[in-house]
């Protein structure tokens, strides 16, 4: 007997919800049947595409018989409610980053999370790139030895709207946040972290007392060393690239370009296309394949690949970094706490 | 209102048909809904798998009231006939290159095929590819000027079985006719063709008369210069590769892998993912483009991009490239005959 | 005893001329004794520069009891006589290419060349490329296993001037005459030319009856291809290129550039530097790698790298080429009459 | 009338002092007239290569009537002392880095130094990269706007013998120097340090209390980030490269081979040739238009481009770096000091 699709209710149907519709639409294993969102006109709009059912309210969603799982979309600070909410439901949720910006709210959940049989598994997407995937599963095979340094750069194309950056919790939490997953898909036991952050271009961050420059270095239980580099900004567009260097070698996975087309005329020569831009572009498989990850995860009743303790850990890294930039010293975490 | 899905009908359910029915399957336009092959089981698995009816014999395919349109994948032998009965039964059809491997039954049917209103597509599949397509559109956008010269490289991983290539119509016919369609894809007025074939490391081919190993020249009318270099083998997997060379710059598509990742080690530096090998990893994306657009050349009522006329043309070089082989001397062609 | 350094004559002291002087200068094992010109302040001004006396005819050159070899870098149409009045001074020569346009007079003075035990070597400088080279080598070494198919692309950034073009003998024996010889580098037993030239973007050419643009095959004895491809101008700078596939690989020598330096900008990424560019600069080591080498026979009595017959063989390749081009047929030639 | 050639003597014939030697012997400016070294047999044969005289000690260079400049390539524990005494002397001199492994003896010799009217150059010799002076050159030119973001990584081989490194200082003092000095060759003006450090990989390393391993973040005054990644160890060889991230975009300069071949094989495609290997091939043109800077710098009676105070401040930030490594906190450096 064929499996029946996984029938999802979508919480949030601004633009990070709207591409997990998409998602939904296109996995063969789900079906999108119901949606909801604070603003009734983006949830009507986003139902209509796609042939689902409108909500009143998440509760309405989290209650309903057509609903076997919940992506949780909406506004960061309802998302620890809403996980909460999941859990008491025992519907299996896929919450966007970051839980929450407040670690206090954080681990007022964390005991109850953990303890839950509940799949909740958290969107850090990038580990679903099948470039990032690729080089972690060579990495993992042995191919490069023993992993030593890790170089993470993720530069934005250009900063957000202020109003924006002024509500995000500063860099680490809002941007270097999927930097520190990534670090420790590859080396889970960070037990420091270092940070630097600068003010270099934008009057605008300076303004807010943020940085839109940052340089931060993890240190791994072994002594593997993770060096994060970010910006606000980027000319040559969105910069997303990993270097994995081990006792035998070193893995790169550049930057992504939609065709191998390169082009050489008299002001330029072996000019490849312009790189994806900007996440909804270079992540797209990856929001579709961490979407079949959700899936086969219900289905087969496995542990997700990404949970609670992995968005937990991130938050934490993200405060010490804080921390760390502000005092200009070395903040030791510990993630096994 | 929305539009209804195109209800395709396949004949033929070899390893091209049952590319063609995961093509249609993932199509949001079409649905597959009936399937026939010489060889029952075969036609009976597939239709299992898609859920599509299995019909007793291509004609019953055609009459079909739920078949709107028709992909022939069966045997080049039966192309023609199939494309004739399409014809009589005013259905569209995508019909697998060549059209067949005699020009003379090619050109029994030239005359109905081109006055018939029923959409012909023929399946070079590679003008699809996103690669070559994209390069096509820059050449045509004039990005590197006037084209002057076009270098072709299509080598494949390995010969195919002799017991094929016996059958197979020779180098020309068989694997050189994709090349043959990519030029004319950016030289459409070919007027001559040179060709020079030789059997340098299988016993095999030299044994049937055939060439493991050719370079064409052919010449536009206006003096553009496109070259083919094929092989039967090449150890490092599917070369396929086009440099367009204009006036103003030149344009490359180099060879695909699956992800950015490259690797540094001991032994080599900088060494990418192997290619995809062979046509159905390499052309995937091709055989959906391919079939995107014959279903939107039907919902539009537009002409198909390939037709019957490009399929004639191909073979026509194909001939003439045989034979300036064979004489050692240019063979000039008329393609507007 | 340390080796007492070659004392060399320079007969002829324009461009190529004074490239030669400057490697002779800079070469551990020689010295520019003595220079030659029909324009007498051609002679004293490069004279001046190197310290080297100016004689007032080559046969004074030839003559000077301080003169141990010669290198030939006058205009084409004295060439025969000089290497011919070179072997009756027993003075060892390095003659730039080709040695003649009219074949009958190479023919003439080839039964002598051959015969003389005076080392008379040929100037095709990119034999001398560490780059080619290095490429040759390897080959050479059975990195690919049996060399196959070889594509030389060889296209100069701007026409010459037309003057120029109108006495230069054709595209063949002017500009591929260097491909030939590459060729024949790799594949020494050339059987059979095939050419095909047009006239695509230059009015002066085509007025002059020569071609832009051409694209040579060539065949060796067991069935190994060579495709040229040629043109009289490149947007994007000096385009030399070697690709050679074997039946165990392809070994490939792209563009050269100064430095490894890359830029990524808003309007292009992943831009190299432009080419070296023209030959002077692309091929500067070549010319030092090529004084280096006749220096090297000379004193080790060893025979020159590149000799009388290989610019007797490139120019009958030359010759077939133009007469294929002309007569649209493959033009057998016998590289060991 | 032309220059005369500066005459060179030469102070240490070990490794480094050879490599200059022949630096000296091929520069067109200078000439090596006098050597000499701790070990007499060690100056005689280099002597006897380049016809030098051999003198007793390196008084006895500083004192020749036939030495304008001496190059000092002996044990660092000379270096200030001869410093010290070629002002003195009133001789010019090149003078390997570091200055002195204890910073306190540099400050002792600061004064004069900077007071000195002889021009006293430091042997970073990797500002004379032609890379990674072209890619200096087109910072400075506005080509990537301001630079914010430099990434430097600078990884060796295989790690020198123990002994060597008992002895060495520490990978900040002994490795990380070269790294230091490039990035103030890009960002003078830096004001803090941090600095990470592991034994990794090394259990000799570790029982030194020394890093294999090492990650160090540097802040300028306009808050631009440097970051400098050290191993001690690469299993693909030498790994130097820059790169330069700016508002306006970004420049690389990646590792260096000697030829720009490639090679496709079964077991792997786009294969590089390797990397350039050690520091004696990759640096060999460095070493030689440092030494034309000096003798340059001589003769116009010009500025060396590195002096004592950029020997002085590469050694205040490895002292930095040290610290902060040991503290786990951010060191401020004061280098206008």
């Amino acid at each position: 007997m064929p499996l029946q699709p996984v029938r999802i209710g979508l919480i949030g149907c601004g633009r990070i919800g709207r591409v997990h519709a998409l998602s939904v639409t296109a996995a063969p294993g789900a079906v999108l049947t119901t949606v909801v969102d604070a603003v009734p006109a983006a949830a009507e709009s986003l139902g209509e595409l796609h042939g689902a059912r409108v909500a009143a309210t998440p509760a309405e969603v989290l209650a309903s018989a057509d609903v076997d799982a919940v992506i949780i979309a909406s506004p960061t600070a309802t998302h620890v409610d809403l996980i909460d909410a999941a859990i008491d439901a025992g519907k299996p949720a896929l919450c966007e980053k970051p839980i929450d910006l407040d670690i206090a709210r954080v681990e007022a959940l964390r005991g109850k999370a953990s303890a839950a049989t509940t799949p909740i598994m958290l969107g850090f997407n990038r580990r679903f790139d099948p470039h990032f995937a690729t080089l972690h599963a060579r990495v993992a095979a042995g191919e490069i030895g023993r992993l030593e340094q890790l170089s993470i750069i993720s530069r934005d194309p250009a900063p957000a709207p202020t109003d924006y950056l002024a509500v995000s919790g500063g860099i680490f939490r809002d941007m270097t946040i999927h930097d520190f997953d990534m670090a420790r898909h590859f080396v889970p036991d960070v037990v420091s972290v270092f940070a630097s952050g600068t003010a270099q271009f934008s009057e605008d961050i300076r303004g807010l007392g943020d940085y839109d420059s940052a340089v931060v270095v993890l240190t791994g239980r072994e002594g593997q060393q993770v060096t994060i580099t970010n910006s606000r900004h980027a000319a040559y567009g969105y910069d997303q690239r990993l270097e994995a260097f081990g006792s035998e070698g070193l893995l790169e996975a550049g930057n992504v370009t939609d065709t191998v087309v390169r082009r050489w005329t008299a002001d330029a020569v072996e000019v490849r296309e312009p790189y994806q831009n900007f996440f909804l572009e270079r992540y797209a498989a990856a929001y579709q394949r961490e979407l079949a990850a959700f899936v086969a995860a219900i289905r087969e009743d496995a542990p997700v690949p990404v949970g609670f303790h992995d968005g937990w850990a991130a938050l934490v890294l993200a405060d010490a970094a804080a921390r760390s930039a502000a005092e200009g010293r070395v903040v030791e975490v510990d993630l096994d706490a």
